[in-house]
């Protein structure tokens, strides 16, 4: 099974997609779609940069389901509507292509790849790296989006050990939905 | 000029097509795309709902543009991230089809439909009604959507009387940064 990861962010949004075999997982690519050259009240621009973006990335890699990170709010009110419009493009253009969207907070993600939720960035770049067996660490926003797509790798296998695919699909969805912050 | 106005929503997304030639408006169409069949919980099932019926929208009336509400935050940050989520399927389905964006507030709407931004709902039905020559009320949230297709022949109007296209869409272009509440 191929997973697409993606951290969103209205000004860099990471990707990260494995190939899961089993216990394997392997690293197939990962990256940023950056919207900084556009200016910074264009949001319509942005939007679209995203949504073609991700468009691409799901036309060469073709996965069979993606892992999108859980945004919470602000501080700042402006910037949680900012976010979340960038989430909703980026989500929208997953399922534009029809693919399953799982979602999971940051807390779910470094507790899968690191062991604990309040490990920092620079752990989630190295466990990614070991995990990935990469020769060198990824950006920030791609090792998230890459720790992404192994906690829904981690919870897949987790769900499998527990029963019939049937049984799974419910459990996992459960799962999701607990994953939920709104 | 074909203008699609859209009122963003999880829930309820209004939208409203007008024609516009010189001071004539013409009444095109107006309803809604709910997401309401859908579980609570199932964000991109209902940001892919509010995709697919914009595109819809867009492909069966073929607008010209789009001018869409701007949604300010709400005081429960969870609804903010939601309806920012929403506004950013809605935009980009109409940016993924190319569409010229414009975007207003309810005040502005209100002060160009109504004559000033403190209108009851209400009012703002009866006068798109009046100023499209429509047989009855449309609903709230058509009728706000109509209102904003209104909103933008106004602007477009307005600066066509201030000077040539190059300035017009300069003057256009800081009028609707100003209307930005980002």
């Amino acid at each position: 099974m191929r997973i697409l990861g993606i951290d969103p962010g209205l000004q860099t949004t990471g990707f990260g997609v494995i190939d899961v075999q089993g216990q394997q997982l392997d690293y197939v690519a990962s990256g940023t779609i950056r919207t900084t050259k556009l200016a910074l009240g264009d949001l319509p621009g942005r939007l679209k940069v995203l949504f073609e973006g991700i468009t691409e990335v799901v036309a060469r890699y073709e996965p069979d389901t993606a892992a999108v990170e859980i945004v919470f709010v602000n501080v700042n009110p402006q910037s949680t509507l900012l976010l979340g419009q960038a989430r909703g493009a980026c989500i929208t253009a997953l399922v534009a292509r029809d693919l399953p969207v799982a979602e999971y907070t940051a807390l779910q993600m470094k507790k899968a790849v690191v062991g604990h939720g309040r490990a920092a960035k620079s752990q989630v770049q190295e466990m990614v790296r070991r995990l990935l067996q990469l020769p060198g660490l990824p950006g920030t926003d791609a090792a998230d989006a890459l720790g992404l797509a192994i906690t829904h790798a981690h919870a897949g296998a987790a769900m499998a050990r527990l029963g019939s695919s049937t049984t799974l699909q419910r459990r996992q969805h459960a799962m999701f939905k607990a994953g939920r912050s709104y």
